[in-house]
């Protein structure tokens, strides 16, 4: 599979959606991005496991980072994409191979910017927080994320988003007695019991708070459940699973406080946990990029690697083109305007 | 592993529990028994997958039929077998191993009954119908069941239990609508949506009908449950399957369409289902049989092959060592008491 770093940005998304790369099985276009910029002679090309860092050095007093990552959710039947009235459908069009296309366009095609750039694609963003490629890079090689600025190319429409949410993920366990089926009635049914965590998953009532001006919204919801023995046997364990989208005013060590009050009284194991980042669009670098860009910056809701970025002291905001409402869903799409409009925001921010 | 037919019933029994069997996993027990029958020679031999068929050739006007299965459910960590003052524990010690040692020991030390006599060892009786060896055999070697009696020696604590209930099992399935789940208000979670389906479960008012002079007791239970795309995603299905257990006043047939009320508005599949047999006590054999034993029968509540020569048109009864409430349970074990009197009666019985 080649890509012609070349044509149009948005037949460039297309190329990149039709190379499936669910998170774990991203080697054939991780391989594909490296072919592609092999040739290039401007940029120093290193590469960690399904992660690739590009980086130009010529000595600019300044230097800035695009970052994407380029493994997906899970594909639900929406592959291979297509486009329909200027809207590229498939899996991960917006979430984000359309940004990771803008990323491609520019280390290609602007071999002279006015900051020195770092361009960074990563593997495994999209499941538990040990196997992302970027926590992986920041251990093996912290040189390479070194920067004053960062881009997190993420879907947010085009609009400036600062700050991220931060997820917690927790087994929350129901416990029984096992017992023939056929006596239900001489075990306790750990599937029954589990109808209490759903009770409280439904009435769970989310915050919305605001933090450095920008207003976050948390979530509690079942991610997974689990739970039965054999066919004729009344179990005696059910696992939910649960995800903890929590605003950046609240610590990991807070949220994790949070959950397991929620849940006081059942069994409660917290398997994974990524703090939030607060907006930081104070910050004299992020200023002058919101300047650059236009228009008036939002909290980010999603967890994003800008929360990496800030734990390494580097300020970071979320820009990219996609709806991030429409990511992971069956119907996910990108607007081909905001994939050219945010190429064309980026390379004059580059260039002036 | 060597079978020792002619030691006492209860070490048989440790040393059918110490090879595991596990439905789908028989051949090592089916290979045991098999050699240890092969050397007989008053007994012809037939095997069909995991199922072993030995029968006496004596011409006698009767042919009885004692019949067990050789599987059990997952091992719990109660294997090896223990002795723990006159009780022997182990997964299968009393569903239903301690009545095959009894099959055995008769095999071998009752060359000349006073009716002939069929043995069945069969497969896969744990888990769904259509993986039954006792339905195979009847399908593929309907000549081998031919009898006027039969006895399935099911755990029932050394009482004649008469017919048995049916059981069916169906998906009870919820749907939603999928979304990244930090932004979960967008997607309508199916786990969340399947607690109401455990709380149809929980308030599940079960019957307890009398047939034919014995009192059943129905049940519907959950016996498995599984949700979930990924670790961000809100899931758009989630999976409940349960179990009912319905007496034998209700037919296939019936038992579906009680399920689909219970369930009305839910997707609702059926996956398996066995019907009961009534209790057959006025039949002429069944008397003898019930004379010779001795007691008062009562309802069989697990669902047995008794349904399975019911259908056969020949008369069966539940009748073996080991309580049943302990079938499927951690602490599964059988009294030795029970399988050495079971040994003795069933002797009587057949060179009386």
């Amino acid at each position: 599979m080649e890509l012609d770093l070349s044509q149009h940005v948005g037949q460039l998304t297309a190329s990149l959606v039709d190379i499936e790369s669910v998170s774990g099985a991203e080697k054939p276009l991780a391989d594909a991005i490296e072919a592609a910029l092999r040739g290039l002679p401007h940029l120093t090309l290193h590469r960690d496991g399904d992660a690739l860092v590009a980086r130009t050095g010529l000595g600019r007093p300044q230097r800035v980072i695009l970052a994407g990552h380029i493994d997906t959710v899970p594909v639900a039947g929406n592959l291979p994409s297509h486009l329909e009235r200027g809207l590229l459908y498939g899996c991960g069009s917006a979430d984000m191979k359309s940004g990771v296309a803008v990323q491609l366009r520019l280390a290609a095609s602007v071999p002279e910017p006015t900051r020195d750039v770092t361009y960074v694609f990563y593997d495994c963003e999209e499941v538990e927080a040990e196997r992302n490629g970027m926590l992986r890079l920041s251990r093996q090689r912290p040189e390479l994320l070194a920067g004053d600025f960062a881009v997190l190319m993420e879907p947010t429409g085009c609009a400036v988003e600062g700050g991220c949410q931060g997820t917690l993920r927790a087994e929350i366990r129901a416990t029984g007695k096992r017992a023939h089926s056929a006596r239900s009635w001489l075990g306790r049914n750990a599937i029954h019991a589990a109808g209490d965590i759903l009770g409280v998953l439904r009435g769970y009532p989310a915050r919305q708070p605001e933090v450095d001006g920008l207003t976050y919204r948390e979530g509690l919801s079942a991610v997974g459940v689990r739970g039965g023995v054999a066919q004729n046997v009344i179990p005696d364990e059910c696992v939910v699973t649960v995800n903890y989208r929590f605003a950046p005013d609240r610590s990991p060590a807070q949220a994790e406080a949070h959950v397991r009050e929620v849940f006081d009284g059942w069994d409660v194991t917290v398997t994974d946990v990524a703090g939030g980042a607060r907006p930081g669009l104070a910050d004299p670098a992020a200023v002058a990029f919101v300047t650059a860009i236009g228009g008036v910056p939002r909290a980010k809701l999603g967890w994003t690697d800008v929360a990496r970025f800030d734990a390494l002291g580097v300020p970071a905001v979320n820009y990219g083109p996609g709806n991030p409402e429409a990511a992971h869903t069956v119907g996910e799409h990108v607007a081909l305007g905001e994939i050219t409009e945010c190429e064309d925001r980026m390379r004059a921010w580059l260039t002036a």
